[in-house]
């Protein structure tokens, strides 16, 4: 069993590197220097943010920051080929900083939907979203973008609504009527609520630079760091207000805290470098931290038991809704003002286009990818074995008081682990 | 008791909007650029700096690390209005990466007035004493910048030693006779103290940019870069020194490394862009590092029990003292040598009156902001209920060996939460 | 005993007072402004990156980033000078942030030796450590850029070999027989090793920065960031491969997670900024990958039982091999293809006498230091008292059921902390 991921990634990174040896080649732009800086924040959004994001799990941390590692390194190579191919010049790939953001971007699509399935799956599956995501993803981008020319600079279209449905998607797929009930591993501990914290404000501090990090001018580069800044600053007091609201107690929840605070990031993404006024942009971020808080607190628990969609880190509330949310923004402030990028008006119909087009193939592709990862010698974990990192990696043992715990990871540890 | 939070809150967030509605404009400024990785330092300090410097209280990392998030997103925007209506252009605030700067900085004062009341206050009382301090200190920092036309670069007076006299104001106000002997939630435990070193250390590196970033040309912000980094590099020594210095068995205490290592960087502030010399920086910087330990052992202690001034986080230590110490080396500084920046000339009689202004002001604020938070319908925290986050926040039950634990916090469930 | 380290750190910080006093002046560079957010990764990784990677240990975390504090804390001024008096104009050390980013360099060597011996030296043995080890790597580096006119540029060999073979001549002359059984505390906990991750990803992430930041042009330095990002991706899924591939049950370790996915970095540093395309970086990243992984899975046992090398964080196939696999990379590199910076032309054969020169200098250096450290008077922990914070530091009491713990902690402070 060992041999099946080992054997798989090595190929996967063989196959990789000679694709770099025969197309990708350096460019060096002049406008990769000032773009360093963005490229660093995007780049510990994706590894820290995301990674630690999903450490709140009790006992899948090491999974958590560990695969979301792979998945992103793995994922920004693959990226590179996959959006390199529909921009060649003279058959080459020509990479550089921008090219490193993008690649970077790339990689979140696949971060998202591992939220929706965390703790079900096994990285073998991961690697095979990964590779499917990253592919249909760049098809899907070069179709918003060259096709329909429409803008979503922030990428709510199509990063966070593809991811999100892709990964619902998915989920459905392979749903599980064992984890119907909670699983008992499916909580938080104190200190892993707090390990959670620290991707939440990497993610909340850098979404400016997500943001405005492909802008096509530093003017507009600006516009896009003020209206996310102000957007995801509504969002966090407005987040905190129904925290307290929707509580039987009055009392605030680290899930909405950790979770829907970010959600202003997301809807403001598609417009965010047009001149929409930073009152605007407050506007649509606290509308965010509202459908967001709304989404966890009432809409997770009814997909899980009525539509059998088992939303581990309720993506669909952090960048399912928010996306759509930033689409129809997007669409709105189109019909109501005229604004040109790079000799581009952008038209409402095309943005609605591309908001349609990010979830319907976002839908079938994730349907596609859930049916191919429930091929039987991809070997899943058992129901029982969900959530809980033993399975794919040694665990230390810890002090006596766990005692009980331990012996459940010598159990595991008797058989092979299903990777 | 759930809705006086919540309506506050929206309310508050409206208000808010409404007003950037009415007065706030983008500016594009063409320096926005190369500001903004300083930006983004300033940005990170606030947030993950000031946040998780707080988590060392063993039940009361929720609340730092949220609460710090509260303030600081909600501070952001009421001091983007406080500082822009003294700068008002046409009748319209200008915002761009310089004013986010200068937004961030504004709440740093209200973050370090936090540190002092820590556990000992409710998130309704943090939003309002966070709108008047932010009020109060953009008064101040007029006062100081424009009208006496004194340097602070690096806010040793008009935000650290602000933030500390008037959290310190706050909290004799607000004495708590029933927390004259330690309560037993105030403690660090193992996992706490390291999670607050987090925070230390991002304070810590990213101070240089604090200090640098509002200077007004290159030149000075590579020596306040230059003399952050070497009056930190030599206080860290000394504090190390001096802590196992001043323990009976020559040990080092966490708390000691976790804020009198940033003593230095808070007293280097006010004459960071002058050519000080970095020698006399790294003098300045090991001054502070012995002020801020002695302070810790001897005389928080002594604030507590003979002055009725309980400092949670010791801020007077961290902030108050060095704050002062950056503003007498800014006194001596100006008076041994001419220093003009645009045309202005320093003078230390404008200095020492910009210090004598910044505590004035912070001291009666705080006095009047304590008063205020006293009225009996905000709903203080029982003295039992201090230092405890399950008062405001869903807390995870932890596995069976904290059942004394989880019980408790079943017991202060059968309240509402005092919100 | 308390006052030798007092006393130590407090003379040592006034020498480089004074020394900074009669030799350091500010240096006023254009460039300084644009490799500012360079110095910042670099600075994080020196901080954050180094110091958490280390607190994988269950009961060390305080020493691992509160030591590694102390030794970069003190060590960028002691560079600064070391390195400094190399360069110096008109009898003058200038400082800039050029001069800062090698002031951090330079502490790197001691903080990978801290790995080496991490858990078995006392505070003032890793003063006198950083002392010499400075003082020695700026020779070397000397040596290899100046006289050997070797390139280097993301110090492979100068810091990374160096650093590790000096650690290493020093723990074996500091081998402790009765530590040839693995003591009980050097082991990990499930969440110190998530706080290790946070080292781990800080360093990943910035690494392109470590690798870009002292390159001498724009065109160079963007080269060497996007080999180095390639590098690092190709390494971290390999190590993921090989991990599962060397374990018997195909499970993941954290150790190699944390650690090998690292090597790529390193490796690709000898040549990053030169045109050896990105396909080749990434067959560097694997090889380094492979060669980490089977370090640390054969051959770091091998060392302890064998060699009396006791080697704790693995340095050896972090930083040591992938260290000498970047130098014979550059060797070759140099060999195929002709390369010219500034003037001067890279040859084999000199590239091949600053590897040599380097672990030479490393391993001698090493063993007169270890010699040193082991001069009965400053005094060494027992075996026993190995891998524990409570010798050096106050630590916090835990909850009730860590009372046997806490007794271990009550004994050792009836004696005097061995500092």
């Amino acid at each position: 069993m060992r041999f099946k991921f080992s054997i798989l990634a090595l190929l996967l990174e063989v196959i990789i590197i000679v694709l770099f040896g025969i197309f990708v080649e350096y460019d060096n732009s002049d406008a990769s220097q000032t773009l360093y800086p963005l490229f660093q924040d995007v780049h510990v959004m994706i590894f820290v943010g995301f990674g630690f994001l999903m450490t709140f799990l009790k006992k899948y941390g090491f999974s958590s920051v560990g695969i979301n590692m792979l998945i992103a390194a793995f994922g920004l190579q693959w990226g590179t080929l996959m959006q390199g191919f529909w921009h060649m010049k003279g058959g080459k790939i020509h990479v550089d900083v921008k090219s490193m953001i993008n690649a970077d971007f790339s990689t979140a699509t696949a971060l998202i939907s591992f939220g929706a399935v965390l703790g079900k799956t096994s990285p073998v599956q991961m690697l095979i979203l990964t590779i499917l995501e990253i592919t249909i993803f760049a098809c899907n981008e070069h179709l918003v973008t060259e096709v329909l020319q429409a803008t979503d600079v922030g990428a709510s279209m199509t990063i966070h609504a593809f991811g999100a449905y892709f990964g619902l998607a998915v989920t459905l797929v392979l749903y599980r009527p064992g984890l119907k009930n909670k699983h008992e591993n499916e909580e938080s501990t104190y200190h892993s609520d707090i390990f959670a914290m620290i991707g939440t404000l990497f993610l909340w501090l850098f979404w400016p630079s997500f943001n405005s990090a492909i802008a096509s001018e530093t003017i507009y580069q600006i516009k896009a760091i003020v209206n996310t800044y102000y957007s995801l600053a509504a969002c966090t007091v407005v987040t905190f207000a129904l925290s307290s609201l929707v509580d039987q107690r009055g009392k605030f929840s680290m899930v909405l805290i950790q979770n829907a605070t970010l959600a202003g990031g997301v809807a403001v993404g598609t417009c965010a470098d047009l001149s929409i006024h930073p009152f605007v942009a407050m506007c649509i971020g606290s509308i965010a931290g509202i459908v967001s808080v709304l989404g966890y607190h009432f809409l997770t628990p009814l997909l899980a038991s009525k539509l059998n969609i088992q939303d581990t880190c309720g993506v669909h509330n952090l960048h399912g809704l928010p996306g759509i949310l930033g689409g129809i923004a997007g669409i709105i402030v189109t019909a109501v003002k005229e604004e040109v990028r790079q000799g581009v008006r952008f038209t409402p119909g095309m943005q609605a286009a591309a908001l349609g087009s990010s979830i319907g193939i976002a839908l079938a592709g994730g349907a596609l990818t859930g049916g191919i990862l429930k091929l039987p010698f991809l070997g899943q974990a058992s129901d029982q074995n969900c959530f809980d990192d033993s399975v794919y990696w040694e665990v230390p043992e810890e002090e006596k008081q766990h005692e009980i715990h331990s012996n459940n990871y010598d159990e595991h540890s008797r058989f092979e682990a299903t990777m």
